[in-house]
């Protein structure tokens, strides 16, 4: 592999291209965006070597796709229209059931490889690019059977190489799976911060009392709107799914202490502290 | 001031006393604990000087009160029969109604001062204090007009010089706020490790595909049981009140999900980003 493109240069594609790099400077890193001026910070930045345009894909060993699900849906056939029959093109979307389903009968169906990189920050864009972002997180792979075993082998490395774990599942399930521990946090953290600016007028009040446990539990709600818009909406029924039963939780839990069942107040968080067993592990 | 009684010597007492000690070395911090086990373990930590009783504030200069908010309401009218006209006794509870409360009509009410140090991890007991936990953190201060001027001057000295901001608030306010800011946090955080569990009965699948993302969001779900219960007892009209906003905007969120109003679901997360700046300057 020697000419990459990566699609999206933000904080996923940015950071992709960053680690890469460093583990194979002899790649040489094109990028793809739709705004020139993206362009032109990413190269500042040396997050790419060189501006590209989705024409020159016809040179690629290696497509990154980092954008937004919905613009990814709409890109992916074409980019695999101009891929050479030796390329690749991996996506980096948090959602993969519509994704996948829309080059189901791609004819190159076998040059693409659905994967999550299970990695992120709460900011967006070029500059929010960093090093080792991958480090030791795990990436899903989707339906590998059905891309070319050269093509996945190739890749995989590259991206073990840089630190991930690879997972394999399947679409559905990782749609599924992924709206209880990714997108439900989301929403639970812009709900919170949303209900608390529409409280707390006087910013001031918020800031002398807000401690840094609401600065973890709403730190998502800082997230790209232009990112996560189209995620809900690709994986609607999940993420309604999970929102019912949060709401049901938390409506048992004010019912609770409406009913002065403290016992039962107790109880729920006792169970609930079984979380730090299952977070080991997840720095 | 000499003598240093912390009653409860766990994250917030323990930390304290840290703090307090490396800053006034001829200061002696005596523990005092319902646990034995307990004030062994802080004896051990160089958490506290001496082991101590009940008894023995009787020659505190001052007393700090950090145990569960239902026990402090409890002991505090005892401490303050104990305590030396020349001592101060303070609280470092989450909830400051109730507790001022207790002792409005108390004979000694001008020997005490009622604060609360926002800071904190979601670790609890002896082995989670740490020094310099409460640097640049607010110490919100209830009712200090109630308090003998002598003892306030030289107890927020203390508290100023482990680097602490104090902010004066009156009890009812402290609360109301405090619901937003921090326990709806917490009850969110709890909720939030619930549905996941309940869901995801097999927690290798949540350790796999859950990152950073959700470990910062659901953070305080390992908070104490023993601590969070009389908290939300003592402060429940404002903690209801709030977790029925809470609901209700999520609700609201699901249904926009549902009708597929995206361009309201976009609005509601790009409104609310708006977090970040209320955000800045909280660790």
């Amino acid at each position: 592999m020697k000419n990459i493109y990566a699609i999206g240069v933000g904080l996923i594609g940015g950071s992709l291209a960053l680690d890469i790099k460093k583990n194979n400077p002899e790649m040489i890193i094109h990028g793809i965006s739709r705004k020139e001026a993206t362009l032109d910070e990413a190269l500042a930045l040396n997050l790419i070597d060189e501006k590209a345009a989705l024409d020159d894909i016809k040179h690629a060993d290696l497509v990154i796709i980092s954008i937004p699900v919905d613009a990814t849906v709409k890109l992916l056939p074409t980019v695999l229209d101009l891929i050479p029959d030796t390329g690749l093109v991996v996506d980096a979307g948090s959602t993969k059931e519509a994704i996948c389903k829309v080059v189901e009968n791609h004819p190159k169906r076998r040059n693409f490889l659905a994967m999550h990189p299970i990695a992120g920050t709460e900011h967006s864009g070029p500059s929010a690019a960093i090093q080792g972002l991958f480090k030791g997180k795990t990436n899903i792979v989707c339906e590998v059977e059905k891309t070319t075993f050269k093509l996945q082998e190739k890749a995989l490395k590259l991206f073990t190489d840089i630190g991930m774990r690879i997972r394999y599942m399947n679409p559905v399930d990782h749609d599924k799976h992924i709206a209880y521990v990714s997108h439900l946090s989301h929403i639970s953290a812009f709900m919170l911060g949303k209900t608390v600016i529409e409280k707390e007028k006087n910013e001031r009040d918020i800031f002398d009392m807000a401690g840094s446990g609401f600065a973890s539990t709403v730190r998502l709600a800082k997230s790209s709107p232009e990112m996560w818009t189209p995620i809900f909406e690709q994986n609607k029924i999940n993420v309604v799914e999970t929102l019912e039963e949060y709401i049901n939780n938390l409506t048992q839990f004010k019912e609770l202490i409406k009913d002065d069942n403290f016992e039962a107040i107790f109880n729920e968080m006792k169970n609930t502290n079984h979380i730090k067993d299952i977070l080991n592990g997840i720095s």
